[in-house]
This record gives C-alpha cells, sequence and structure tokens, in this order.
C-alpha cells in the first residue's frame, strides 16, 4: 500500500492548455502523477477522492484512446463518468457547443472534459459551464495532458527536461499536440526543434522560438528525444501530399535514421501510429528505444492528476 | 449536508405516463424531487439508496439529452446503470421490442428505462420484464418525466399549478411532451391551452377539453406560462411544411409577441432547441423569461425522485 | 442474506476456450456460477470483490447480449468497467488488434473479455496484454463462457452431463458455440450429436468424435437437450442458401418434431432467435420447454464465476 497523495493547488481554474500554466504548476501536476502512476500499479487501484462526484467526457471528435484514459482516470478516483459521443459532422458546431454546454451545464457536473475540431472550443464552453473544464485536445491549438504526459515520460527517464534536446518531428501543421509541448518544453528550458517536411510547415511558424528542419536526419541528429507526431489524415484537405511509401522514406523514423540522435535517445509517439510512415514497424516496439507504451500508461496517471486537482 | 429523504409509496407499480397518476402522486414525486435538486447542488451528489440496484436504459430512439439526464440520476443514486442504444430503424420495432425485453429481464434488472417509437412500448415491455418500467416517452403518447420536471419548474416559480393559464404552442399533432402535460396540468387544475398551426393540429384533438387557438398571438395573450414545443422533424412525413423562416414569422415566440402574455410569464421548451424557428434565439436564453436551464436541472432531480420511487 | 462465495483457482490463467479447462475446472466454474445466481435474484446484487479493479470489455463485433452479460457481471462485481466496441470492419484486423492490445495493456487492466471475428484473437491478445483474458466469442473457433451457460442449465434441470444425449443442430459449419459445447460436453461424458443440413456441414468435421446426421428429426430422435444454434448470417458467403421458410420447414424445430426427442427434453438457443427459421415463434416461448431465458440469466452469474476466478 503506498501513502496518501497531497493534493495541490495550480494557479488556473480550467486547463486550457499549457500557456496559462506556470511551471510551478507543470511540476505539481507531474508530482502527483507520480503518485498515481504507482497507485495504478497495484491491485486496488481505486483513490476515490472523487467520490459523488460527476464528471462528463464530450467528445466531439472520435478518439478511444484519449476518452479511455480519461474515464479510467475518473473511474478509479471515484466519480460517476458520463461519455457524450458526438460525432462533430452531424452537427453546425458553433450551436451544438454552446447548447449542449448549456444542457450539460445545468445538469451540475464537477468537471467537464472537452474534445472538440475548433481551436477554442475549450474556453468557450467554460463560460457556459459554471465547472471546471479539461481540454482534452481541440482543433489545431493545444491538447494539454498529452504534452504533460509527454513530459513525465521525458522526466521519469531522462530526470529532468532542462537542457535536453527534442525534436518534434511530422505533421507540424496540423499538431495540437506539437503545440502544446512546445509551450511546455519551451517553459522548462529544452531545447525544441520543429522538424517537418515542406508541405507540412506550420502557418504559424513565426510565433515560436524553435530551430526548424526540413530535413529529417539534420533535424534529429544530437537530439535526446525524437518525437514523432501523427499524421492527422482527417484534417488533411491538400492532397498533394506523397505516398506513404515516399513519405515513410522521406520522413519516417528508422532505426538508421536515429544513429544520428544521441546513444540514448528515445522516440515518443502520441499514438495511434500509423506503422512503417512515421515509424519503423519494429522500432516502434522497441522497448529500448520507444517509449510509446510508457506514454499511456502514464497518460492515466497524468489524467488522474489533473482531475484531482481541478476538481474543487 | 441535508437532511435523509423519505421515499413514498405511489399507486403505480410503473411509470408508464401521468394519465394513470394520482394527484398525491405527482405531489410526492415533485416534493422528493426538490430534495434531490438540493442534494445536486452539493459537493458529494450521491445518495446511494439504489446501491447493488441494476438499472438499464433501453432507447430505441436516439435522445443524449434524456439518456445521459436518466444515466447520472441512476449513478448519483448509487445504481449499477446499463445504457442500451438501439437504433429503432435497423429492427422490425414489434419483434425487437418483445425478445430485447425477455433477454434483458433474465439479467434481473431492478429496474428498465424505456423511450420507443410506439405509443404503447413501455406498457409491452412491463409485460414482459418482472421489473419495474420508467417510460422515457413512447411515440406520441406520453412522456411522464418531461411532464413531471416542468411541473416542478412551474411550481419552483410559480408556487402552484393551481389557476394559471399555461398555453402548449406549436407542434401539438406529435407530441408526447405535450400529451403529458396535458394530463398532468388538467389533474392540477391549471387552465391548458393548445396553440398549433393547422398543419400540426392533433388528430386526437377531441380528447383533449382545452381551448384551441391557431393563432400564437392569442393563443398566449394573458398567459403565465409559454410552453414551446420541439418540431419533431424525425417524425414528421407530410412536407407540407413552411420554410423554418416562414415558421419561426408565423408560430415562433419572439420577446415581442410575448408580450401579449403575462408580465411575469416564463417561456418553456423541452429542448433541444432549433433557434430561431421555435424561440427567438436571445429570448432562449434569457435568464429573466426563459426556464429552460432550470428544467434541465430539475429533470436530473425528478428523475432521481422516480427511480427511487419506482425501484422496489 | 446468503453466505459467502469460495473463490477456487483453475488451472488456467487466461479462458481462451473450453478445450483448456480441466473437468475440475469446469466443475468449480459451474458451483461458483450457482452462488451468484442466487445473489443476482437478491435485491442487492452488488457482490463487491472486485472492487478497484479495472475489466475493459474490447468488442471488436457487435454483439449487445453478451457484451451486456459481461458489463452485468462486472458491474455487480464492483469492478470499473470499460466497453469498447470496435467495429471490425473499419480496421485492418490483425494490425488493429496489436496496436489496440499494446495501449490497453498500457493502462493496467486487471482483466479483458475480447470478442473478435478472427480465430485466435483470444491467445494473440494474451501475449501482447499483461492480464487475463476471457474470450467472449471469437471467429468459428471457441465461445467458452457460452458452452459454461448451456452446461449450468442443463445440469441445473438435468442434474448431471454424464450420459444425457444432446443434439446440436442447425448451422455448425459457422459456429463457436457448437465447438465449445462439444469440448465441455465430450469432457462431461454427454453423447453429443451434430444435426446439420448439408450446406451447413463443418469443414473440420473429422476433429469431431460425434455421431451426426443431416435429418432434423432423426437427429434429435430420443435425445435429452436440443440446443439449437443461431444461424450466422453475416459469415455467410455462400449465397445458395434455401430461403427461411424452407429453412425452417426442414430443419426448424417444432412442436411436432420436438416429439421424437425425449419426454422432458429441453431446447436451448444461445439467442438473438431468428424466429420461424431455426425454431417455432410459440415453441421458444414455452417455458415448460424452452429454457432459453434461464440461459440468459444464468450466462450473468457465470460471467460472474469466471470474472471472480480469472482476475489475480
Amino acid at each position: 500500500m503506498i501513502k496518501k497523495a497531497n493534493i495541490p493547488e495550480i494557479t488556473q481554474k480550467h486547463l486550457h492548455g499549457i500557456k496559462n500554466l506556470s511551471i510551478e504548476d507543470i511540476n505539481k501536476i507531474l508530482e502527483l502523477s507520480n503518485f498515481f502512476k504507482l497507485k495504478n500499479r497495484e491491485k486496488d487501484k481505486n483513490y476515490p477522492i472523487l467520490k459523488g462526484r460527476t464528471i462528463i467526457n464530450l467528445f466531439f471528435e472520435p478518439s478511444t484512446r484519449t476518452l479511455i484514459s480519461f474515464e479510467i482516470a475518473a473511474k478509479r478516483l471515484g466519480a460517476d463518468v458520463i461519455n457524450m459521443n458526438i460525432e462533430g459532422s452531424s452537427l453546425r458546431k458553433g450551436e451544438s457547443l454552446h447548447d449542449t454546454a448549456q444542457t450539460l451545464g445545468a445538469m451540475n457536473p464537477d468537471l467537464v472534459v472537452i474534445r472538440h475540431g475548433i481551436d477554442n472550443a475549450s474556453k468557450q464552453i467554460s463560460e457556459i459551464i459554471n465547472c471546471p473544464v479539461i481540454n482534452a485536445g481541440e482543433g489545431i491549438n493545444e491538447h494539454p495532458t498529452q504534452a504533460l504526459l509527454d513530459a513525465y515520460t521525458i522526466v521519469d527517464n531522462k530526470r529532468s527536461l532542462k537542457n535536453i534536446t527534442v525534436a518534434i518531428c511530422g505533421d507540424l501543421e496540423h499538431s495540437r499536440v506539437a503545440r502544446s509541448n512546445y509551450y511546455l518544453l519551451k517553459k522548462m528550458e529544452s531545447n525544441v526543434r520543429f522538424v517537418y517536411p515542406e508541405f507540412f510547415k506550420p502557418k504559424d511558424l513565426n510565433r515560436y522560438d524553435v530551430e526548424t528542419y526540413t530535413n529529417l536526419e539534420e533535424g534529429i541528429t544530437g537530439t535526446d528525444i525524437v518525437m514523432m507526431l501523427r499524421i492527422q489524415n482527417e484534417r488533411i484537405t491538400d492532397t498533394n501530399l506523397p505516398s506513404k511509401e515516399s513519405y515513410f522514406e522521406e520522413f519516417g523514423l528508422t532505426y538508421e535514421k536515429l544513429k544520428l540522435a544521441n546513444p540514448d535517445a528515445l522516440v515518443l509517439h502520441p499514438g495511434p501510429i500509423n506503422r512503417n510512415v512515421e515509424i519503423e514497424d519494429r522500432l516502434a516496439d522497441d522497448l529500448d528505444k520507444s517509449v510509446i507504451n510508457e506514454q499511456v500508461e502514464n497518460g492515466v496517471a497524468v489524467r488522474m492528476a489533473c482531475l484531482s486537482i481541478m476538481v474543487k
């Protein structure tokens, strides 16, 4: 049996993004996540500090893995969990978000987790609903719990984020994962690189204080962390993309290319992986190099920490 | 912390409709709802009197808001809740209802909540399943928990249902909400008006002892409650309907028209709203006039009351 | 109130199929099921020995009744239950199974229940996930909990499986239910007959030590148990099948044909029934002959037994 958790206070009422978090906030979340990671490895995974609370997972985009991660997190904390899966396409998004938020808000939830296709959904809904809101991925803006679990995974393996060099590689244009990681890593004084093929050049590149590379080999040379992004096919409207084979050839991570990174470099990916597109099949499963499974495990712990802290 | 609830007995084993309830039954449900409304505003919303019980939400029609309301209600009462969402269209309804009921009944549920497209589904299923059944909306027959939550909302604001004048407006032809409200309001000695455009004239109008109006302005003049109905597009087979714009023009509720009602008249709507079709956008959100959000909050409380009472 | 259950050990870590179970294993599961059947008829159905545990129902094939049976079973045992419904068709099955298993495994589940279209899914996933796995039906291989609930139902009515004669009738070619029942009944020294029309002759017939019949009347003559199978329309690719009417004529079970079985013969069917195709409508509902509803009730109890035993 493990000891009792100390649930800290942070500066934010909502978890809209990493951008608003202080360095101390981030450290508090990561520390508490550590407690839940250990708890989750015990037989009895219940830590029912949210007993009697109602948490609604409001997902306007399909995302089985993130939804399940939040669902498991909330249940292990003893909360009553309601999943609401709404296919964004069947609704005029602006309207439905407003009315759905109003309806759910009237049911006295203690926290709402939202995933949505538009960039500001988390903030919008928090202005309607009278409870804390956690952004579980919105538009191409932020996905803060993903960045927190990535940070946890890196710290767990590398001890610190300070001064390590992280290459974020692939579909930078459409990636909220990249943006949240950027904000977090910069706050924690990591060196951040954006590595992308020309057709995935982020339109808002001038906002980010990063080294940029359009060649994967160069971009990962000498790095400690190679963070491969998922190609968000569903968001790509431009059809002038290369075939999977030629994308892999140019921008897929292989054992061969990974040799250019530091000898103990780790590979991260937010999942689900497009195998042999973003990463060589065997490399993704190589537990000496890839920490993709650790990311998933840490994800549940980080979300338990966030839920514990945000619910008042 | 609030005091303990006193769970009353009512005359009915099942909640098929308002028609079978006595005045005393209705008053008991509304009184208990009040307890749960307060409980739902506390941090700890659990009142686990249904712990160890199994409640099945059997929905043959999609209805996210009603389903979630029942799901939250059952979970806050500590029950094990099973959601079964069956698309009515994929089954020959009569058959599937029978066999599904038989199967579920064999799993020893303590209560089944049913929503179905046919008028008698709740009664039919109660003859197969050996546990209490709550009708969560069936065909164009009844939707008793909606009428109960509407009644709660009116009493909460107007102290009593007796002698108040209620205009039920819009798609009377297809509305089970209207029918359940009619039965409830007549029992409680309200004055009830049916206000509908000619193309929504109810086919069974001769059953109801109401004043009728085919002009919205006239119909709401001097009323205390203006209850707007949702246009049940999915049930309309006649395509000779006016456009949304001309419907709104003629039968949509606006600030301007609402001036004809009593000065403190309240606007209700069962939701989801077709904005600027049934009600002017801003009016729906105007908390001085519209109690639509209160209806949603009260809905959870009323359903907790019904579940508490019906489960034996 | 009933006494405490004694949760036994069995020889297997996973429940992939009946084939690997010992006679003693089967008897232990059936005995414990009896405890839960009684518990499930009490008001308080909770027996929370899996409190704090996480159970994932991973269903790659739609199967409402089996899913709900497992869901109710797990909830009554106090576990946190996560349902994952994945339409098999939308994924390249081999890949998705592997990656999904890896992801779920990383979330520290205590048990995974899997249903899948391929024959070896349960074993495959158990090699990836570090927790017990229960096969809830895979390909045309096994469906062990169905055979266990059938066995429970037979023993409950006939006292023993030894020396009773069981005719398994219908779509033998595609039936995992038949295969699991075959293994179980042979272990328990029942006499097993396969009764099928020529077009449903199992391709692997030479594996089974059974009497075979291609005429239903002959096949059920003198039997104690007539187990009708569901026609697995979704798996049939050969379109040279007879019409429903002529199938019923030739291979449907009627009161008339049932007279050829022993006087107290019982009718089983795994459900859902195709009425007047596999079984005469009224016969399916005749509680003197048909134990189909008992099968469903026993299914929940058997699954509670399996979950209790398998979770470590």
